[in-house]
């Protein structure tokens, strides 16, 4: 191991964790534009605090239960505070450690655990936008422990720690499952158990409940945006140029078309070319790139780009007749197109592409054998995920509550939780909604 | 070639594309809080997807015709989907390819292709900021297309593609001209055929239409000032060390300078230090130093910025005077001081200050030739921009129209494009402007 | 010196330091949002010309004077325009030239440069928040450029620039003396010599001015967190994978804690989890970690950060207490925690742990030396910086005068010193406050 490549790799290593980092500031804008005024300062303290939450949790014990070495299903040496013993950035068989997962990656330990970090954090993010504007503040603050704490890390340890959907082969690149996923479905549980928001479906009717920013909205999509030329690029985990290149362009790519395909979508189903449809179908094609990236051609991201942008509005449709309240459109963005994506790898992967040998997909020739991969992945993501989340919902709910009080929710969460308002000296609308809804 | 400068120029260079990618966000504010609220989802929109469109479009046609070979006028080969050959990150005679302009890079094909992807997108996004509050946005997404697929790369071409310019001599190191003028002149041509808002000329007056809303506007200056330290050292397209700290001094400096001049011109001119004055300032000094950041000392950069920030104020109260209503000051910014910048190089450059080769500008002993060359290229590029961005307009004009109704206009294009508020639960000042102007 | 050493550290100060002039943005952003809405163009012009201010006025003397060769208490040599002699990146004894005290550093001349630049650009910036809501803007600006001049190099060429408190042996990793808590004396002189805002402390009562805009001091809080990635691993001026590693992951973990202990301590001490002392109690962490980062360990951080959580909530209290209006709590995050994150070093510090021979701290046997080395440094900085602060202060207030008039305050800075509004478009409650402060 040359030195000077263990420099430039923790480079890259660090500067696209900051910038998966800075992904918190974009997933706070997009949640607070699209929530209303009277819960933006609720929205804000649970974007801001949760990635607190994160470090500390993962730290304590996420990280080992994810990549300490264990069986298939758990890590279980080097559980808490990294204390496991390792020589990285030392790699391969020279690597003395239990982190073995990642023993691959030439930077030092620290620099893995940092990476590793950022991505937990999104999972956990994503759960607020769904649960947003009804829940309690210090019962999220505690499912977004658990979250960091033991239900990301294990989904982790399967596909990237070493675990047995790693050895079965399934290939997620920069975590449409492990990530994106595993957030939509904690959100699913969340949404269920939770209930929606007061009068979103009042009298049968699926009442919209508009966002109160727009431009925070925008201001945060661009950032996600920006950042996702972190996560998926970073991904890596070492300067390959050829590979790096080739993510950050089908990257991009997919997220361009998918912008194209939902604003025409959101065209033609509603009339007009709806900003927050926009915006949703870019976040839904880098939603759909992350796990094959890396894996498939620039004409292939195109066309996933372009079917993720239609999920999306078709999603936020189908959800809102399923009467699963969402009010950012966290399930359709993330949960969908996690799924989608992760089998695209099955789909349009072309074997060694960038350097992974990963057989091809079934539309270049590879067979059913990577589709069916992934889709056992996803499966057992899904039964997982879904069901220990929904069990740690229930619990809380039965225990400390979840839910602020319905007079809490009708004045916003942001008197009733924080004591604070966003916005002292604007002068704002009746909520004209909230007083409608009292009546009832 | 060695293998690790591939793996640090590949660095370099992703990292300041991806900043350069940022200013999207940085334009998006700017226009959006120099506009008024009621065309804000509509601007927010346009900034949003024109980088949707300018990545397809640059991949489908725009790049072969920048960078493959062809003759001194346009490219001809590898003209779609970056489909010709090439073997990068090989340079120099081991380059075996179609796009030997940049043969002297030593990056893979997609990292180029990305770094000049989003310089595309820049040269699209400035027009939307001068024809805003007005335009039919299908109208605009065709219009941008067009700019990116043949417009901007023709010029992109001669400057950088190895085109006759190039070979004249004419030096533009990060694109005053091939950017920022380039955007200027479609702006203006754009501006020439739409007419001014309704109500800005009204009975022979100069009406101020204020931004709704400042701070907005600050946070896209400062993020376009970061990203511009992507968008001039990044141009290097190596980490050259010496070069890209001389460039990332001088672009600050410059910017630095500009803000102060055109500070005090605001105060001086206007009575007030004007807050839009001092922002325009800055990316007025930001454009002027990008054509000559590498070719000219800092002390020089100063004396550049100086000037760039007194142009923009008084460009902004001549372009009024003119009767030409260019909402966020584009034509000041972009289109005075690209060609401002683009002389610069031939008064003030210094031979081999970084590297190149340049011969010295006019003031430094030089002599007229580098300046007599610069203002030819100036000139060349205004008359095939403006010219054909002007029969594009015209086009778009005669067959689908390019504006909005006067009704649509009035009641702001938020409502009438997309359906959408940008602010739905703030209560906003009835907009006297539009209902003096109704009864007009 | 090898050739690709000196390109990968180029690469890391270059990036490090942009991400560092970023957080001018963020500082704009949480002032202005803790602000009220009749003020914020004129915090947003100050945070916006102060980095252009800093930029000039370090590049004229400032940098000179820091980090000149000269005597322990000043740079003598090379002081105007960077024009000693200099033939970095040359390093240790091949190193020629006048500023000896960054020899150790293997960049081009301009990389130091720029990345010292931002670094005066913080130290500059924290004054404008405690200053806000008052002053004139042309005092400011005169201040600014005295302070990035004469007040801020001065300390820095004791710590960092080879003067006396260096030979004596204070550690300062990354600024907590050098740049918050000279920020914050500067600051703390200034509140004195300005007195409170109107209205502030009327009637013995400690009222409270409530910010405008929660969502955007939000923004900047998260885009400090951001940029402190690059303050704090960037300081090593060295792309050590070990120790940058490190440091990102300690900058994080004391952040963390310390938004955990805030948000605690506020809903103890006020009954709710207040956003404002969330988003403080996070840069209390990061200002508190700047000096140890990368000479304390991990758990270190972590308790490091739960006192600065606390120390911030409380330091507010106390502040207001005393009487003393500090707008933005700039005085609780900077100057308290930037001396408490000073001696943090004596207490600790663990030799050699990134490779720095601090010796122990205190907690780690290594008895009282380092801390009242460090405790030295931190009283002769208060002891200089709150003196000559004082005294620019008083002279500015008797010569031209530093605060606004009664009615300018009342009506707003905005309209008084820049004839413009913030939010044209937006109704506003009237400033009841105001007027009923003026029937007082």
């Amino acid at each position: 191991m040359e030195l000077s490549k263990v420099i430039v790799d923790t480079i890259w290593v660090l500067i696209t964790a900051k910038m998966v980092f800075f992904m918190n500031l974009g997933f706070a804008m997009v949640e607070s534009g699209f929530a209303r005024a009277k819960n933006c300062v609720n929205i804000l303290s649970k974007n801001f605090v949760v990635f607190a939450v994160t470090s500390l949790g993962f730290l304590f014990l996420g990280w080992g239960i994810m990549f300490g070495d264990g069986n298939p299903f758990i890590g279980l040496q080097g559980l808490f505070l990294l204390a496991g013993p390792d020589n990285s950035p030392a790699t391969g068989t020279e690597y003395q450690g239990v982190y073995t997962a990642l023993s691959w990656a030439g930077v030092p330990l620290f620099a893995k655990f940092f990476f590793q970090l950022v991505f937990a954090g999104t999972a956990a993010t994503i759960v607020s936008g769904a649960v947003a504007e009804r829940i309690k503040y210090v019962s999220f603050i505690i499912f977004s422990f658990l979250m960091t704490m033991v239900i990301y890390p294990v989904v982790g340890h399967w596909i990237w720690g070493g675990g047995w959907l790693q050895t079965q082969g399934m290939f997620d690149f920069a975590g449409s499952t492990v990530v994106h996923s595993v957030g939509g479905w904690a959100a699913l549980a969340g949404i269920l158990v939770l209930g929606p928001r007061f009068g979103k479906f009042s009298k049968g009717a699926i009442n919209a409940l508009p966002g109160h920013n727009l431009p925070m909205a925008t201001l945060g999509a661009f950032i996600l945006w920006f950042g996702w030329f972190g996560f998926n690029p970073g991904s890596t985990m070492t300067a390959d140029p050829i590979s790096i290149s080739h993510v950050a362009v089908t990257t991009n790519t997919a997220a361009a078309a998918a912008i194209m395909s939902s604003t025409i979508a959101s065209w033609m189903l509603l009339g007009k070319p709806d900003l927050g449809m926009t915006l949703n179908g870019c976040l839904a094609g880098l939603v759909a790139i992350t796990a094959p990236c890396a894996f498939v051609s620039v004409g292939s991201s195109i066309i996933i780009g372009l079917i993720a942008g239609i999920l999306v509005v078709v999603g936020v449709l189908f959800f809102d007749k399923m009467k699963l309240d969402d009010p950012v459109g966290a399930l359709s963005v993330h949960l969908v197109n996690g799924v989608f994506g992760t089998l695209c790898v099955g789909l349009f992967a072309q074997d060694k592409l960038t350097g992974t040998a990963t057989g091809n997909g079934l539309l270049f020739g590879g067979g059913w054998h990577l589709f069916m991969v992934q889709l056992a992945g996803v499966v057992s993501v899904a039964l997982y995920t879904f069901g220990i989340s929904l069990v740690v919902w229930l619990v809380l709910k039965a225990t400390m509550g979840i839910r602020v009080t319905l007079q809490e929710e009708i004045e916003g969460l942001d008197i009733g939780e924080h004591g604070n308002i966003a916005y002292p000296e604007f002068l704002m609308r009746k909520n004209a909604y909230s007083y409608l809804s009292v009546k009832e």
